[in-house]
């Protein structure tokens, strides 16, 4: 296995945001060239599956602005500042769907695209849950739908359920599932 | 189903790049109030899960610079401008591993992180493949590596395969062949 580090060799910042902060690097390549690359700094998030006693599945529909449409998706949220991953996800879950997790398992972790962003995604399975109270954040607006993994499944297939961190975390379950 | 649109008010470019734009807009939220959101524009990209007459995957080996580590992925790249997304697969494929692809089916479309970036990934399964030429770009390092997709699930749930299109693009596949 070949290791082709690119090192910095400089470092702009562009932009320093509430959630992302933007620098372009310039970076010698493995062959001594050099280029250009966009670095999207971002905390880090969790998602979480909630999966109730019947094998429903809560999700969480909300208008998300960067592409101008309501998706329907795991909940999810990002990461304070040295909160560890659990805690976070248990947090999320409460605040978008009112539920507390007995029981949360870390599935996988993922960078959600790692061409252009740093932001890595910890997915959760979470189980035993507890209804409790909705507590949104003040530029929240979320809807809160119940599906059988089975629709879930087939939501992914249609194209209906269109994120990435979604369609991993149903499929990650559906696996799961079926290996029990 | 509540639908929570979010105008645009007044919107600033901060950045135009090669594979990014960024700009933050000023949006009215739906109770009335407003907020910022930073969008990170990208044009788009496919991926590809290449399937080989062994039931193997054709996986790309390379340096991630805005991660730090060398990542193991299904071939992806951006699209051209006015490209179709199954000619791009098709491109994408044979110039990161040297395979032409007999038979490309399109298996999912699905944004990589819609809290702040509008990329959408196209994902398709190629069959059929033909051994071609390898043809990277200049700042393009990559080896190929093959591995079956019984493999390919163990390395998604330990970690090592940990981009989401490659655990999409993987856990896609392997429920499209447990169906059939």
């Amino acid at each position: 296995m070949s290791d082709y580090e690119e090192l910095m060799i400089s470092s702009k910042t562009i932009y320093q945001g509430r959630i992302i902060n933007l620098r372009v690097d310039e970076v010698s390549l493995p062959d001594g060239k050099s280029t250009n690359r966009e670095v999207v700094e971002h905390a880090g998030a969790v998602a979480v599956v909630p999966l109730n006693e019947k094998g429903e599945l809560l999700l969480v529909r909300q208008y998300r602005y960067a592409v101008g449409k309501n998706l329907l998706e795991v909940p999810a949220g990002k990461l304070n500042p040295g909160e560890d991953y659990a805690s976070c996800a248990g947090r999320e879950l409460t605040e978008e769907t009112g539920y507390e997790a007995g029981n949360l398992k870390h599935l996988l972790s993922f960078y959600s695209t790692p061409g252009f962003t740093n932001e890595q995604i910890h997915l959760f399975l979470a189980t035993d849950l507890i209804l409790k109270k909705q507590n949104l954040d003040d530029d929240e607006f979320i809807d809160v739908e119940t599906v059988s993994l089975k629709q879930a499944l087939g939501m992914v297939l249609s194209g209906e359920i269109c994120d990435a961190k979604s369609v991993a975390g149903i499929l990650t379950t559906l696996n799961l599932q079926r290996e029990i």
